[in-house]
């Protein structure tokens, strides 16, 4: 077996270890884990709604790239065979009529409330950061060993049929020197976000206060650092409390499924 | 009014002026029309069938990259302000129970047997011919005035729902020294079918004669130069084809619907 093999092999194994750990109810956040294979973020839909929200992701592709879709009532996926989307994530967020009512390390039963769920796997700005930390840019909350912050903005996203909302996003401080690389390559992963939608003036996206985010845990900005904010796959769940969504299964903001995808597979 | 301001408005008035000819009843191939401009695929189905198509369409990117999709009903796109999806393309074609039944230049008649109709628009590889040709890298079929060839293939799509069906490919002749940059150019394009599938041996993808393409028309290869295959956004009429779909109404290959959308937007 070749060393690129061995690699390869090494690192899928790593993503089964993770996967079955989330199973057997270990629950952290994800950073950092088996790096060099693709996170997703997850929402799971009744088939009554599987529609609306496919377009939503369409039309709203920065922020909902979706990198797979289940069949009704099929809890697994191409990008991690063998994977159980019920029960292989640290942490899922069960909501009802729009509120978040539980979260819970095993969505087994959540799931079995509806025979016709459709699982949509959606691209993560996890999957470019192994490739930031090679160019020598730090990633913040995974040098500090943190969840990334996430933060609700004041920019709608394009509706379709029931379901509107605002995007969200998530911050990475990056050295002034370096936001313009981080931008190149980031950009180069258009299905996992790509460039970052904004950078600099937290203020303009409606971000009063970066020691509060509405997701994850706050990081340092250190001084000379500027704020970059990449549109984030948590953005679906934003949708699912502003339009009321009767029923959703959701990931636990940065407790993401992990694939057995290479991150290269979404580099253009 | 800057240079680049009246260039760009001097590029939207030739995207009008094609959408006016075409609504008034004038027919050809849209190769090298409105140069700059995005140039879309059209496929159009009842809502009862919009969610197996979207589903297709996202299981199988390269080959049916959506630009937009339209409300049920509305046969109008965000892509051209004013445009009528049903009289504005120089070309359709009528599909009935998978059969192709009638060609027509308007649409209408046909669009109002359902008053629920869904249009996806489709990225087509149209879209980086311009920068091909500003490469210095002649495109055959816009320099020979003609339609692009394009072929069915032996590659099948992954199925979605009650679709299945094979891939369609465009094809370019490319000199030798030029494929290489040809491929990393269209690349960029990820959102209007990117890199190529396939780069010469056109017998691995089931295509005996290069002479007689399944749609559009034949070109010139001249001595070292080799054949060269996009996925093709007529690969949806494949699918209506394979699978028998009730009622369908696409554009005619190679007759697209110009948008008012700079080529420079789907640009990774």
């Amino acid at each position: 077996m070749s060393a690129l093999e061995q690699a390869r092999q090494a690192a899928i194994a790593a993503a089964r270890d993770a996967r079955v750990a989330y199973r057997g109810g270990r629950v952290s956040p994800t950073a950092g884990i088996a790096p060099g294979l693709t996170q997703a973020n997850l929402i799971a839909l009744p088939r009554e709604w599987a529609y609306d929200f496919l377009l939503y992701a369409q039309r709203n592709p920065k922020a909902c790239p979706i990198l797979d879709v289940s069949d009704a009532g099929q809890p697994s996926t191409l990008l991690a065979e063998g994977a159980d989307l019920r029960t292989d994530l640290p942490l899922y967020r069960i909501w009802r009529d729009g509120k978040l009512v539980e979260e819970v390390s095993d969505a087994t039963q959540a799931w079995a409330e509806h025979d016709d769920m459709v699982a949509f796997l959606i691209g993560c700005s996890f999957t470019f950061e192994t490739a930031l930390q090679e160019a020598g840019i730090e990633v913040r909350h995974i040098a500090d060993g943190r969840n990334v912050p996430m933060y609700r903005t004041n920019r709608a996203c394009r509706p379709a049929g029931r379901l509107h909302g605002e995007m969200v996003v998530s911050m990475r401080p990056i050295p002034a020197a370096q936001v313009a690389q981080a931008s190149a390559i980031s950009g180069r992963y258009p299905s996992v976000h790509g460039a970052p939608v904004h950078i600099g003036e937290p203020a303009l996206l409606g971000i009063d206060d970066l020691s509060r985010p509405d997701f994850g845990e706050a990081v340092r900005i250190e001084p000379g650092e500027i704020p970059v904010f990449w549109a984030c796959g948590v953005t679906p769940q934003a949708a699912v409390m502003a339009s009321g969504v009767p029923f959703a299964i959701t990931h636990s903001p940065g407790h993401m499924f992990i694939t057995d995808v290479p991150d290269s597979t979404y580099h253009v």
